[in-house]
């Protein structure tokens, strides 16, 4: 379950790489949500979501970096790539009867670290 | 194998909210390595790395929204709870032997949303 799980979590990443929207469709439950906590941005059903995708306004390319998967949920972290540069995203799934049921996504950026209380905090 | 790495991802935030850092600390592996890569900070070895937390310069308690298991890794989302209130943390967790091996820290903030192509996007 969990080997099919991850075989459909990178197929979801290469799809969308390879621009094949109706593969990448066929990933997804019909009802399925897609969830950005940190806009509090939702878009309902497939259709949409795949317009998401399709029409987003710049090229990039997606490269997974890690990637967890178990009999319900998984989570991939990738280096989202365009011309600008490497954002990095982390993408939490939902997984129900082989079709993906939920994407929620976090965009971590950068940020100047706080002034640490203990020493043994590197910079690399 | 999974079920107990569960209960050490588990025990990790459990010791970490009672303070009980002898306990904390026998979850992580001698040479340990914590990262966040969005202020590109290491820590490098569990004692420096309990002193991180045992030192934190306010009081905190951390609940798990989310938690993902396979047999050499893991990753929680937590709600981290302060008197300023919540912020979320992903943390990745290498796990070997029953230790912790590596935690990689991520603190997605809140943002405005750019203009969005497809009309399907909605605000919650």
């Amino acid at each position: 379950m969990s080997t099919l799980n991850e075989d459909l979590i990178r197929r979801f990443w290469a799809t969308a790489n390879a621009g094949d929207w109706p593969a990448f469709e066929g990933l997804l439950s019909p009802d399925m949500v897609y969830l950005v906590p940190q806009t509090r941005e939702r878009i309902r059903g497939r259709e949409h979501f795949v317009e998401f995708f399709r029409t987003w306004p710049e090229a990039w390319r997606a490269e997974i970096t890690r990637c967890i998967v178990d009999a319900q949920r998984a989570v991939t972290v990738i280096d989202f790539l365009t011309e600008r540069g490497r954002d990095t995203g982390i993408s939490f799934f939902e997984l129900q009867g082989g079709l993906i049921t939920e994407v929620c996504d976090f965009w971590p950026s950068d940020y100047e670290p706080p002034q640490r209380v203990v020493s043994a905090v590197e910079r690399y």
